[in-house]
């Protein structure tokens, strides 16, 4: 079967399948806290926890070189990683650049790159330890980050989700989505912000961390959109969840600039890479006060052993998505 | 200026500087022992040192798809990673897989890329922990891998070589080259060890640790190629070195099959991933008493503050090189 049938999830559980039949034997794999499927692996050494990830950056997949620049293809290219370091409440540390780029590029365009990504390093103290160049038809950048766990010694795990928990989010959605068209049709004035919501999104590493000292437990970040990334959550916690598409909390100007599209951004847009996080009531008011940026209340877990995300409109009535997130492979509806 | 014209490690020590230059401030980047320039990079935890590499393989720029198998690739893919960490006298324990694929592509042969790299895997402990998978046109697959010291808590640098040291190499040279010509060229049954060597190099991970253990100090990897690699030595060490190519332990039958081309490919193959070393004559004769694979001296470091590395023939005459080693984006003469 080929992986545009399979898609990038169904082809990601096969995998992690096959590595668990492989019987993992060995010290390293009984150090092992969390594998495969959450924003980031965990596991133990004598210190305390070590969490890493990996995420990448592809020509012509996620960015157009001459849409967003050589800069902030370097801040976005760490981000995304700092940004699932931030959903498992830890702090990043140190990053591994993998470097694939056509010979005809300019070094002067790869520094532009490297700093953006110092840039964004420099202000969460990350050190760029090591990295590896390698020639490729196309720009790609695979960036490993290694993180440790927040001094509460607890993280945030997509598994981690209760039934009756309400469904918050930090910030503002949308705004990326937006920012991908504004690149694609031209930026204007008005398009600034959304561009930026783009090309440099801010991980909320503090808020991560927040999260866990008020006693949040479950989170996950925005990446492929909020109803694909409160998909992963159900299916891990083995609920379902309720998404209120009123409750949204769209980036400024949005619903302004772009009526049509402005919800269904805001749900499947990706690429916001707020943090998504579910809690109690107490608790996520406790958050709210504790975060400086805005924590909205967009749905709930609900009990249901098929994982389903429902979507309803203020008045109760179901709400239709025409696109549901992003696969890699599929490009068409997946998630709940 | 275009990359090509700088070449990789001109790229490599831009990038360095720009990073050196940025302040490294903070908690990370004080418990940094190595960074970029060696073969992984070293960081201090309270548990000991944490060493990692990354390092990828590109479709056809590293391997042609049909020529080596999708089992073999996933082997090699972790394979020069291990090697990495064996070339630090380090423990390989954990890694991540950050994977891009054509959309047509079979998620067989991703399921079969995997099982190779779990063969590899397994003979070591090494826990596949996460990855990333990404939609791109063409195979890359780029793996981070964290290791741990030895038990005797020392390590492997490219910088530790002392003038007077005999330069040495574990195992047989050239083979790989062969074997990247054999798949081009059409399997033979006389070619199939060399095939081997190219699909399925054996890194040397028990060898780092003896040498560490019988007081070695100074090694580095063969990926590039003995003189591109002793280069990077020489480099790191402020020494120059002296290759007596008739020295040379080639791969068996490589003379018989390549006669043209055997010390060349000794010389600058690469992808042997065998191990490199300088130490004293009396060390380098304990770690051929020590390891089971053969052990054989081909040089020594002297005094040269402009790191030259000098090939001679058993009459003491140069020896002429027509490439030097693998450059990512020069493709011709570089190193020494």
């Amino acid at each position: 079967m080929k992986v545009s049938q399979l898609g990038e999830f169904g082809l990601i559980d096969l995998l992690a399948n096959l590595i668990e039949k492989g019987g993992k034997k060995g010290e390293a794999w009984s150090n092992l806290v969390i594998g495969i499927g959450d924003d980031a692996a965990v596991w133990r050494c004598q210190s305390g926890t070590q969490i890493a990830t990996v995420d990448a950056l592809v020509q012509d997949v996620h960015f157009k070189l001459g849409g967003i620049s050589w800069e902030d293809l370097g801040w976005k290219s760490l981000a995304i990683n700092v940004s699932d370091i931030a959903a498992m409440g830890g702090v990043p540390k140190y990053a591994l650049v993998s470097l694939a780029v056509p010979d005809t590029t300019e070094s002067e365009d790869i520094v532009s790159m490297y700093r953006g990504m110092l840039d964004l390093a420099g202000r969460h103290g990350i050190a760029i330890v090591g990295g590896n160049v390698s020639r490729a038809p196309l720009v790609a950048i695979s960036i490993t980050l290694l993180g440790e766990e927040g001094p509460s010694g607890n993280l945030l795990r997509r598994s981690a989700a209760k039934p009756g928990d309400k469904v918050a989010v930090t910030g503002h959605l949308g705004g990326a989505a937006a920012g991908l068209r504004v690149l694609t049709q031209g930026l204007t004035a008005e398009g600034f912000s959304f561009k930026q919501s783009f090309a440099r999104p801010v991980p909320r590493v503090n808020e991560g961390l927040l999260l866990v000292e008020n006693g949040v437990r479950a989170a996950i970040d925005l990446s492929d959109g909020l109803v694909s990334d409160i998909g992963h959550v159900c299916r891990a916690s083995s609920l379902g969840a309720r998404i209120n598409v009123d409750d949204l909390p769209l980036a400024q100007g949005l619903k302004e600039s772009y009526p049509d599209y402005a919800t269904e951004w805001g749900l499947s847009g990706g690429e916001d890479y707020e943090l998504l996080f579910t809690a109690p009531s107490r608790i996520v008011r406790a958050v709210g006060v504790a975060l400086d940026c805005p924590v909205t209340v967009v749905g709930e877990m609900i009990m249901d052993p098929n994982s389903r995300v429902v979507l309803v409109d203020k008045a109760g009535n179901p709400f239709s998505l025409r696109q549901r997130g992003w696969d890699h492979f599929t490009r068409e509806n997946h998630g709940a």
